[in-house]
């Protein structure tokens, strides 16, 4: 595509990898670590939500990101925008007063926790993780929010599977995502 | 203190907290939280960080974390030198060809783990963390490194607990620690 530059959209798509059947037979996981590994494909992940914030979520006063790859992007964004970041765990992560919610996974149950002071009440808020899948993780993180009655402006994700339908799962809160699959 | 403006190395100490007896009695946690969500803080830990790689490991090509704190930092890190970041995650969480080692905890055992594409031999790297405890992830993330013939730079962490001695254990690498207790 002589003289056609690439978008910043296709940029990041073309370091996202697809592995079938992991982690088990049927599913087919993307896989992000080519964009963490090439600086200017990571850029353009966080410009992309820069340019979402700046025009959608001007109030937004917090990141929070999602245990483990919310972390990722997360403090990156934060810094871009001057505020600060806040920790969404696992259960037993966090020392002093936490708050936790118990979401529900394909096979059992598991918990996601914040520190008490993490947010306050009133707080504008965006959540940010890696993917939506069934959204079950980024429905809890908005519940803890709720709890501590801070104001979830939306979420954001690099990447949606559409057919698991998570957009559904954290309703009435509304989605960013960069790539649907 | 007037007249004495704070140093970037005192904003970061004043955003660790120490809570006593967690996970369990006996152990002073150093939470890192307040750091994460003090946006100037924050970016005092990346300056020191690239004060120091501009210093000592100017030839670095690969900023290498650890799941999952160092993936708050490395990030950052990797994106203020331009360069690409590699996770290194606990067993069965990466999609594709791996490698892994298996370290010590206090009970039992844990694996840490690579792509195998993640890093390619002869490449420079630095391994990041928040925490350098008894160095055990830390010492398997260096292993991850040598079977994959990299060249570990050194490693980094923002707390360093001196009386457990992890220096030792990820001998003959050197360490760089913010902050020292």
């Amino acid at each position: 595509m002589a003289g056609s530059p690439e978008s910043k959209l296709q940029l990041v798509q073309r370091h996202i990898r697809a592995f079938p059947d992991f982690p088990k037979k049927g599913i087919l996981f993307r896989d992000i670590c080519p964009l963490l590994k090439d600086p200017a494909a990571l850029t353009a992940v966080i410009d992309l939500f820069e340019e979402q914030v700046r025009k959608n979520y001007q109030q937004v006063d917090l990141i929070v990101g999602l245990d483990a790859r919310g972390f990722l992007f997360g403090p990156l964004l934060a810094q871009r925008l001057g505020i600060g970041f806040v920790l969404v765990r696992k259960k037993g992560k966090l020392p002093g007063t936490t708050v936790s919610v118990a979401y529900e996974l394909e096979y059992g149950k598991a918990e996601a926790e914040i520190q008490e002071d993490a947010v306050s009440p009133g707080q504008k808020v965006l959540l940010i993780d890696d993917l939506l899948a069934t959204g079950g993780t980024l429905f809890a993180a908005c519940e803890l929010m709720k709890k501590r009655k801070a104001e979830v402006l939306g979420c954001m994700v690099v990447i949606e599977l559409k057919e698991l339908n998570g957009v559904e799962k954290i309703k009435p809160h509304s989605l960013f995502s960069l790539l649907q699959y």
